[in-house]
């Protein structure tokens, strides 16, 4: 269902943006109170395409504002397809002048990792709130950049971790919380896909490419949110059975991590394999999910009989709406910079145990 | 049930056994043509108590003829239960007398790893087939004398993997020998169960315990029968959650396996977690089990909705069945000595990778 950009509203209560403002001395002062808020997109590749856009025709606290693309045939196509004005489409060079577009209350940071830290702090220097995909970027100093730009810049920053927003997710963070099964002991995540492509920037280095960012993600997180832990060390071998295309980056990772409670996690990631399930041993039960990181809902069981299977019509739609929700509210973030920063810091020591050989601790 | 073991049928038909030895060179000359050939337990602890004398009530090939011990009032209780004349009753010091009974024809080594050597070793000696458990031996050194012996004293030596006798476990063998899926790329194995014991061979190193050897053969099983390879490199973390128990062997073992076709695995086995996994992942489909060495049957499914469910009355009966079987008619054993040397060479590998922290080339 597409529903036409005219209709969303953008009342601007002047009282209540004054309230809001005074109580919310976190938030920029260039956020009026709107019944939605305008998001701008930067990078109109896959994800933005055929995931953000049309989720954001579903959202109700916020709306697509406006886009920054670096292609002008780009820009034409969505302006038309979503009714766009002309003053709400930037490229890569006028971009910061976005900072003087009301129109523009989040700029949702849509391209390849290494370009994450740049657009997050010129989007944060404009003083517009951040969306930024995952991965957060390729290394701890660029996401400490990244979160330091935005509380300077008194903004606020989420990472586009859906899955944290869908509530069969929810379920597992739930049963870690409240030992539901007693501690948890083992963990299996996996999470991959086959890619077919042969020249995308998921396999370019510079960009910030390898199945560990994009994928990876997903199986760490798996075990992070499983056992509320943060892992203290790591072992993990990268490989590629396709070495003509993964010449730069690795096709897949394969990595074991130790949580302080002594709980432990096998977790895998590949751009050759299709892939997606989650397992956890508890001490007094197992839970299973798979997918564990589909677009179209996860799913599992319980060794109870519970069956998690909540209905979700678009992850995004609920990432957005709910990190908009927090936004308004001044209230906490589901999936905070500080959250991709965590995951980064593993991959960072992942990267470390590929080039060593060797256990790192995190 | 039990069946009285007066009911066995020993008849010597003489001139099929002339027949029998004439077109069998490789197997002794003392073993007759029998309807059932006589096993001797040597080691009564919990698995010959509990597993192995039950299922010798149950099968058709072979039965419980004698009994190999140096607990003298174990000797008394199982003379007493199964019948077993005094004659076929051996301790560790005349054991090798074993030779002149005519009653055994199978020796069948169920005591700590540490010992299967020189057990079989001497069995060997004294003309007897040769059933051990798993894990073979400690080392490779150790399962090559054990091969060595048996092939030199014209005996036949099996492995008890109980496991590759269960059609659901040759269902995922037969998936890989079909390509049924296409290749196997990724696999997660997991074998372990809580082990509550805290004065148990399992955790001392000289009689040969440590969870790998115990439970970690049956990860490992689950992903050389599940790719039909034998793997080129291991990396392994030993772990243990109780160090006031496990003070000389390992509680957890993972590890990750590489195989010559490119799939991979990750395993783990622990006596401090309830889990009993396979789940692998092949180019255009999956099969999933569990448990994957459960004693009453292994389930699972696969992605074309095949069931894998097949009814086994008892593992331990088809397997000494089977291997009777192959004994009586001079054909291949599922599990001969060198499939048990395959597991410890990755197992020594395995040990290796976890006193270097690195990568091991297998």
């Amino acid at each position: 269902m597409i529903i036409e950009r005219r209709e969303f509203l953008t009342k601007l209560t002047l009282a209540g943006a004054a309230a809001f403002v005074s109580n919310s001395p976190l938030l920029a002062s260039v956020t009026p109170k709107k019944d939605k808020l305008g998001i701008a997109l930067v990078g109109l590749g896959y994800y933005s395409t055929d995931l953000l856009a049309p989720a954001l025709q579903l959202t109700e606290k916020c709306y697509l504002a406006g886009i920054v693309t670096g292609t002008p045939t780009k820009a034409e196509t969505w302006k038309k397809k979503y009714n766009i004005p002309e003053k709400n489409i930037y490229n890569y060079q006028n971009f910061d002048s976005i900072k003087d577009n009301p129109d523009i209350d989040i700029v949702y940071v849509v391209l390849p990792p290494s370009m994450h830290r740049e657009f997050v702090v010129r989007a944060a220097k404009a003083g517009k709130h951040v969306f930024c995909e995952k991965p957060m970027a390729p290394t701890v100093a660029d996401c400490e950049a990244m979160i330091s730009a935005c509380k300077s810049n008194n903004v606020k920053l989420a990472i586009g971790y859906r899955c944290q927003h869908d509530p069969n997710i929810q379920a597992v963070i739930q049963v870690a919380k409240d030992q539901k099964f007693g501690k948890v002991k083992m963990i299996t995540s996996a999470a991959g896909y086959v890619d077919g492509r042969t020249n995308h920037w998921k396999q370019n280095k510079k960009l910030g490419g390898g199945v560990m960012g994009d994928m990876g993600v997903y199986a760490l997180q798996g075990a992070r949110l499983a056992t509320g832990e943060e892992p203290i060390s790591v072992i993990a071998q990268a490989s590629t059975t396709r070495p003509e295309i993964y010449k730069e980056v690795e096709e897949t990772m394969m990595f074991m991590l130790e949580f302080p409670s002594g709980a432990r996690a096998a977790c895998h990631t590949s751009f050759g394999i299709n892939m997606n399930h989650l397992q956890v041993n508890y001490e007094k039960g197992w839970l299973k999910l798979e997918p564990q990181s589909g677009y179209s809902g996860n799913k599992g069981s319980m060794s109870d009989g519970t069956v998690i299977n909540f209905p979700i019509k678009s992850q995004q739609a609920k990432q957005m709406d709910e990190d908009c929700t927090a936004l308004m509210n001044n209230t906490a973030l589901i999936a905070p910079g500080e959250e991709g920063l965590r995951d980064i810091r593993v991959v960072e020591a992942i990267y470390k145990s590929v080039a060593t050989g060797k256990s790192v601790k995190i």
